[in-house]
């Protein structure tokens, strides 16, 4: 069923040949519009880890993520909707935070990070990590649950396996056609279950790395005439190139009149690279959690703020940013002794320039796009031309 | 040695009976002026845990606190007087905060929380928290630290034994009598070797619970003729009726012309009762540690945000409140929230909220003896009429 609540509206094209694909556009929420290509800062348990949402925004953000999982398991899906008796406050009520929002299923987590107790065609049950108790999520639940959580768009309940060694050789791709089919079968029970006319329901491609099974998962899931689309089963611990080929292969595929999606992606290069393929939304973990551990994002690449070098050293993280960290005129050695410290102040401020720093490049992609200005923008951006010596983290999808 | 930075200005006098000894005044630093009374929140290693300079300000506090203590061993006075470059830069452009700053001796904390290996004449030696080096702490280097540090007010380094059971009752009037002696041998030091110009030095005054000993340790004390003087060695393990017994008798002794500042006190029922004895400065840990576990201080008095009566509910913390938690809408429900999940945002919001509240209280008061309307101000504030529960914790002196 497709909402008449969210609109995409494509603006412009990117013509020059390296993003050909790239496009300039806007997304309509009931809550509010946001610009793309977007990036989406992470609020797991519905609080952006120490920031206020005032805060949040300063960063240019204007739309964000929250977990159907986390808040399933506390403070619990009805209590957010009855949060305050407003009539579907939900979740925006709750964390106040009134721009749009999106949920994801939940699904990932229960399957990647819970004590999983039996997982079938039904869906996934697992053991709470806050009491224990039994949790049954599938299609139907998590519809409910994210209906229940009133964001401005649900995702499917889909079935991604994980990448890499997880799964041994001989059996990966068996695995990976399981889980594209169940996947669709799930969606196809999540649009049923799905009756919310002010949310709007994104499905999920997957297919691993199988390329021939990414182009029949897009097919199958683009037969359901939804709001969005989303790359699912990406960043699941696959390394870099991987994603790159997955995504210069499948983004194109996805209807040019919808929003593109790449779940939990990534890097400053992937993002860049994924634009190029023509993906809209993006959102990940990684400007907060490498922020609370010391991790400051730059144009140039990586700074670990708890390196001495750092001890006397005057200069912000980035002279020309306009964080609330750059631009207050807080040094690296003040950084660098907030960590040394253990002071909360310390992930407070290098989150928001992390953020700040995701937003900065994503402005300057819709700049670029604009304009016409691909080449210039992989010159001002050092940090989206380098691969990063470690491959991309098993997302997690909960900023942990 | 007095500075000529420092100044301070008497106001108004409350004239009704009651408050008969409060006085609104105004503190005049290089770093600009504050109103008194005045609450100072506590920045112990020059940050405010997890709060930002803006956030700070916009609690309505004016002047803050530093430890000496924590910064002489992390990262060291000189890295902060050296910081940027800048000429006596020091903590305020360190931690960017361009108000007033006061520091302590560091004494105390040396005296309390370090693991002491010597205790003399010449000051205490203890072994490093963070490396195990053997440190010194005496007059002198209080001294230099503090102008290192560069903070608009210094106190004198002095000797504060702990109240309470800490000492057996048998040896308790030698051993405050020898403190009280010794901290006006090193005021002497400490006067002798404090010369920075723009930098005010206050002195303390110890004594115990021993009245006569507080009247003997005014009278030396103010022979040395200082910016300001504070009452030291209260609330540290001696019970709320103590406290008042002590400060009624000891804060109308001061000086008139110059500020006088109650050292590490306290709940608002005690700020009361010291505005009427003639104190004009306070600091407290209670706002941000108390804010940190999830108490909240409110007019009525605590709230426990943990407690699960508040699991629905929608009200803020106090609906008449200003502060970013409650202005902002953030429910008890969505606070409980956050304490449950452990999100550090819980440990901002509530924290901003009680430094307001004290703030609050200390806007009222200032107004109330504007007005000589001190018996309304009490009628306003019914936490101030309340005795604590507990016998006021050992304030430790650092917000760890």
């Amino acid at each position: 069923m497709r909402s008449n609540s969210l609109s995409f509206e494509v603006l412009r094209r990117c013509t020059c040949a390296i993003g050909a694909h790239a496009r300039r556009g806007r997304v309509t929420t009931p809550h509010g519009t946001f610009e793309t290509p977007a990036f989406m800062p992470v609020a797991t348990a519905a609080a952006m880890k120490g920031l206020t949402p005032t805060q949040v925004r300063a960063t240019g953000s204007e739309c964000i993520l929250n977990n159907a999982f986390h808040l399933l398991l506390r403070p619990g899906a009805e209590r957010i909707k009855n949060h305050g008796g407003v009539e579907n406050g939900g979740v925006h009520n709750f964390m106040r935070w009134n721009g749009p929002i999106l949920t994801d299923s939940g699904g990932f987590q229960a399957f990647s990070m819970a004590q999983i107790n039996r997982m079938d065609e039904d869906g996934v049950t697992f053991k709470s990590f806050i009491d224990g108790a039994m949790v049954h999520l599938g299609p139907e639940s998590s519809m409910s649950v994210q209906q229940a959580l009133g964001a401005d768009i649900a995702m499917a309940f889909d079935d991604c396996p994980p990448a890499g060694d997880a799964i041994p050789e001989t059996q990966r791709r068996e695995r990976t056609l399981q889980a594209k089919d169940r996947t669709i079968r799930w969606l196809k029970r999540c649009v049923t279950a799905h009756h919310r006319e002010d949310q709007a329901l994104f499905g999920i491609v997957q297919g691993g790395t199988e390329l021939d099974l990414r182009t029949a998962s897009v097919e199958e899931t683009c037969a359901f005439d939804l709001c969005g689309y989303a790359i699912g089963g990406v960043a699941v611990g696959e390394g870099t190139d991987a994603i790159e080929r997955v995504v210069r292969h499948t983004a194109p595929l996805l209807p040019a009149n919808r929003p593109r999606y790449l779940m939990g992606v990534g890097y400053p290069r992937d993002i860049v690279m994924a634009v190029e393929s023509g993906v809209d939304m993006f959102d990940c973990v990684l400007p907060t959690r490498n922020g609370r551990n010391g991790m400051a994002f730059t144009r140039d690449g990586a700074l670990r703020l708890r390196n001495a070098i750092h001890s006397d050293d005057p200069n912000p993280i980035e002279p020309d940013c306009d964080c609330e960290a750059c631009a207050g005129g807080f040094s690296r050695a003040y950084l660098r002794h907030l960590f040394m410290a253990g002071e909360m102040l310390g992930p407070t401020l290098v989150s928001l320039h992390n953020i700040r720093l995701f937003q900065r490049l994503l402005l300057d992609i819709r700049r670029a796009i604009e304009d016409d200005a691909w080449l210039q923008l992989r010159d001002r951006w050092p940090c989206a031309n380098q691969v990063q010596g470690e491959t991309q983290e098993l997302k997690g999808v909960s900023d942990e």
